[in-house]
């Protein structure tokens, strides 16, 4: 009988999150029940958000030590005892770092064979949609204005970028070294990119944003938004994707000096957003991503880790910056 | 010759603002050019901005020692060398610190007499607009949600507070004196009040605010504006009206650790406003703040110190708490 080998969340990072913080189990195969599906997992998605469902809750109740970790993940479906699903089909959901997985259908989704599942799990996924919705419809940037976008080498970060690039702005780019700078100019289109660890940080911005910011999209918070928020201009808006810088630590960064002062007298507006959130118009992203990522307008950069054994050094990694783009495992 | 008394922007405070960053000086009476009108200065009114203004560029160029300390103020035409304008009429404007001014007309505005100048000056003048759109149009409040206003004894916030009252809402106020919160409750009809320096914050406004906290109407910043995030539920709004906590001290307090974390996985909005970027709706806000007022919907709490001579020390006393409801001096 097949064993599902599985990681288990073994105990809390104290600091920085490591391989150590993780066991390797083989449990027995699961048995779908009425109204489940068994899926096979092909790719497993490592997300900063997994870092931070480790220490508190968030849009999603803490793991705790001793269950599987966490993870969205794409795969095929082996068994199912639900309508609507038949061995072979192509579904993403939250499979959790396991080589199998018994899930209810309804929290399942079915997908389109003719797209990539690495795209799937990216560009035309939560991350390609958490771009979208929160570019558009929080950071609401107009033609000719100057889009700032954090971690932008990051899954979210090289679609936001991009995005803003159609919507006909400048953008610019932070992330944390000059190769990936160069990346995010020659490959993505970015107007200009600054590597944050490379000295002054309000120099640097300054220079690659001379009409000042209008929209920052930060998906890192710490001394990047400190720095932005100096940067913005009157009516400036920051969409809060997420806290990358302060999800990996155990000494974070205090909040950026300028909150409130800052967003009175420049009449910011910062807000915060969940993807889900706007999934009452899905259909539309989903239809307007599948159209850049076909006619080649996004690339959907993907960074794929073979093998279901690299998954936590695969987590540590992204947190070490080393990712361009979406970061997934081969399971 | 009648002289003009002024006081002068002295030096800049090193912390605390005292009177002795302020001198007191005689200028001849000035001349009204064409299109100008001389004001006698009837009542000038202290804000919580006048700190800021002399420590830095708001919406306003930073003051610099040497120059009249700026001020608005409420008083009677003199002399009129401008269309529309006659002595008499009861005009308010940016008088300065001064008994006489002469101002452009265009920066002036006529006031209807029936209403008294001391809420010319407060509810039915910025103060009362400022509450009103920070409240409505940034903070948003529903019927049944908790609105929970910091400097809740001060002049916006007094207004701010009825404002969500009148809308429905439970209404909680932080203010700095066990005082202050029985007089918010008993003569406003607050639903409760936080006395923010009796001991644990958090505590007393978990405690105030059962259902967590809809909008949060932040004119202060600093430990309150902590509290209030991490009391703040799913959806919840920041409207960041001004940053008092700041303004008066060599030593700010850091930015909230909660932003942009809370920001996120609360999808808070937190947003800045000035007043004046409301003014095309300011018809509809005088209307009904008029009506509130006239009807005794609204009171407007006002605190008139006596003597042009008391300018520096009622600026001083205000950041140390002493004012209920809106700080005005009669000249």
């Amino acid at each position: 009988m097949t064993m599902n080998k599985q990681w288990i969340y073994a105990s809390k990072p104290n600091a920085q999150v490591s391989p150590t913080n993780f066991s390797l189990q083989e449990a027995a195969m699961p048995q779908p029940k009425e109204g489940e599906v068994l899926v096979r997992t092909t790719l497993l998605s490592l997300d900063p958000a997994s870092r931070a469902w480790m220490i508190g809750p968030t849009y999603r109740p803490m793991l705790n030590p001793g269950e599987v970790m966490a993870g969205w993940g794409i795969g095929e479906v082996v068994v199912s005892n639900a309508r609507n699903f038949e061995p072979g089909d192509l579904v993403s959901g939250d499979y959790g770092w396991q080589q199998y997985a018994a899930l209810p259908a309804r929290t399942l989704t079915k997908h389109d064979k003719r797209h990539k599942p690495e795209h799937i799990l990216g560009a035309l996924g939560i991350t390609g949609l958490t771009a979208y919705f929160g570019l558009l419809e929080v950071g609401r940037p107009r033609p000719g204005e100057t889009v700032l976008v954090s971690g932008a080498a990051g899954a979210v970060g090289t679609i936001a970028g991009q995005i803003a690039k159609l919507m006909g702005c400048r953008v610019v780019g932070t992330t944390s070294s000059a190769d990936k700078c160069k990346w995010l100019v020659s490959e993505l289109g970015f107007d200009a990119a600054v590597d944050y660890k490379s000295g002054n940080l309000h120099k640097a911005i300054k220079e690659a944003c001379p009409n000042g910011v209008d929209v920052y999209f930060d998906n890192t918070g710490g001394e990047v938004l400190a720095a932005a928020l100096s940067r913005m201009n009157v009516w400036g808006r920051v969409a809060c994707c997420g806290a990358i810088s302060n999800y990996d630590t155990a000494t974070p960064t205090p909040g950026p000096a300028g909150v409130p002062g800052l967003l009175v007298t420049k009449r910011i507006r910062m807000e915060g957003f969940i993807v889900s959130d706007f999934y009452n118009r899905k259909r539309e992203a989903d239809t307007a991503l599948a159209k850049w990522v076909t006619e080649g307008k996004i690339k959907a950069a993907v960074d794929v880790v073979e093998g279901f054994d690299k998954m936590p050094s695969a987590l540590a990694g992204m947190f070490a910056g080393q990712n361009r783009g979406k970061l997934m495992v081969r399971v």
